[in-house]
């Protein structure tokens, strides 16, 4: 997680942007100059998402230091749209920033090794050597257990890249089943994958002290963010679900250590859709307004980081 | 679940052929007839795995009712690898086989909805209506509760299609998780979403009397195969495990009813790499060997279906 803390502590901002390109989110002026009328395609609409992602990227690029596409926005369009992600992602590089995949993807063995390749590792055929969709971070879901987040701890050992893991989600429904208390332990299933992420990854503590297996926990559950906290030393926090979620800064106060360190806070919608809540704005004055009005917002409860 | 159950009775054949083409998989007389040598790319290695893929589809299409892509496999070669993709799908839907997009994918609200318009439904954006990859069903992780369900089932609902519910998995370390014991019940953690999954298909019942929200149970679990059927009554199963990681025909019994429906059993590697098993058979006459040999074992159990 050293890349993710470096970036953190120098742009003084534990936070990351959502780049989830709904179509309801893209102004007017970007749809008008990709479209045509009647003769448009997926080619058209993937050409507005791109630029879309562009722009948000080159206006917040000098104050976040980090994007979070989530994979779902770029697949409903097809491989088309899987070509807009790896531009982005791209993009992102291109501006030093840290980019994590929000893909929650899942398998076993060979298969889960494919995913963790195509994000942060590298596709090894013949004599070529291939970047997928180049990201320093996967997010990942553990339900399969060890099986299908060893490939992936392989990887970041092997190229110093880092995974999320899925433990308490900042949905509404997430405690059906992450809320249910285990017999044998007196914890709940949440707590129960925390731990194993503790465990995966205990072998891989970088300079900062934080471990490359992080954990997604939603701001929406600051009670169980601060209880993580507190038994978890060593893991990162990527924690979705402040502004147009619910939660606030308060709400997240729990997911940092002392330093300030610990957590990175995303919002999508507040950076993404900043334009309209600022008509005399430009869009990509409105990205930055925003992006910085969060990065003093969480600043308010962390203080100065690192 | 109708579509599947009418085909696998059609074709007297409860099975799927999983098309996982890693690279070691592919016979070296379809590589070299892609690779150009020192100037490849993926792009050629992309057509070595689509005509894989198309040889293996065209060879098992008169038996077999469906067929399995597992998108980790298409995601390791980038955008270009989810052309393939759509282009395996394709060409299965053109041969009239059941596809399922095995990408075990999971989000919540309109971000699981993107997923779920991706391979079981159909992106809309402006005047265009878009299929991505358009799939039979997709295999989908329930981890984030119903709001992670809710949006494939409804799009099950309305294009009359299917999910597939990772439950109990057939790998080594599954029961890590999905084997805990949970405190206020007496069942497992893959017993409940199993009964979650129940409840999620129970206004989607079709006219063989199964719903549209199928489960995943590993070949290897015997036991909970059986104990799962006898407690899911209308619950279709999706069993991998069968073949190279160690499941027979007498191990997945348990998964089927009296009238030898109830599941679906997948070989992958049994048909891929089949030619490695028969020297004197051309690739595409080893594909069809095996694959009438996984069928006649499984009727072996069945019995005549339907």
């Amino acid at each position: 997680m050293d890349l993710l803390i470096k970036k953190i502590i120098e742009k003084q901002n534990p936070t990351v942007v959502g780049l989830d390109p709904q179509w309801d989110f893209i102004p007017d002026d970007i749809k008008r100059k990709h479209l045509l009328g009647k003769q448009d395609t997926i080619t058209e609409v993937c050409g507005a998402i791109l630029e879309f992602n562009e722009r948000i990227i080159s206006a917040i690029s000098f104050v976040v230091p980090a994007v979070k596409p989530n994979c779902a926005f770029y697949e409903q369009f097809g491989w088309q749209g899987m070509r807009v992600l790896y531009e982005t992602i791209d993009f992102a590089k291109s501006k030093n920033l840290y980019v994590i995949s929000d893909g929650k993807r899942n398998d076993i063995g060979s298969t889960m090794k494919s995913y963790a390749q195509a994000y942060i590792g590298i596709t090894q055929v013949e004599d070529i050597n291939f970047r997928a969709f180049p990201s320093d971070a996967l997010t990942v879901n553990a339900y399969l257990g060890s099986d299908g987040i060893e490939p992936a701890t392989d990887l970041c050992a092997k190229y110093d890249k880092d995974i999320f893991v899925l433990v308490k989600t900042s949905n509404a429904s997430s405690g059906e089943l992450q809320d249910m208390n285990l017999k044998f332990s007196p914890i709940p299933i949440y707590e129960k994958v925390a731990l194993m992420c503790k465990n995966w990854g205990e072998n891989l503590i970088g300079q900062y002290g934080y471990s490359s297996v992080g954990i997604v926990v939603g701001a929406t559950y600051p009670d169980q963010l601060k209880e993580l906290r507190s038994i978890l030393p060593y893991t990162f926090f990527l924690v979705p679900g402040y502004g147009a979620q619910g939660g606030g800064a308060e709400d997240v106060r729990g997911a940092f250590d002392n330093l300030g360190l610990g957590a990175i806070i995303n919002s999508s919608r507040g950076i993404m859709c900043a334009y309209k809540k600022h008509p005399t704005l430009t869009f990509d004055e409105s990205c930055y307004v925003e992006a910085v009005n969060m990065k003093n917002d969480i600043l308010s409860i962390t203080g100065k980081i690192g």
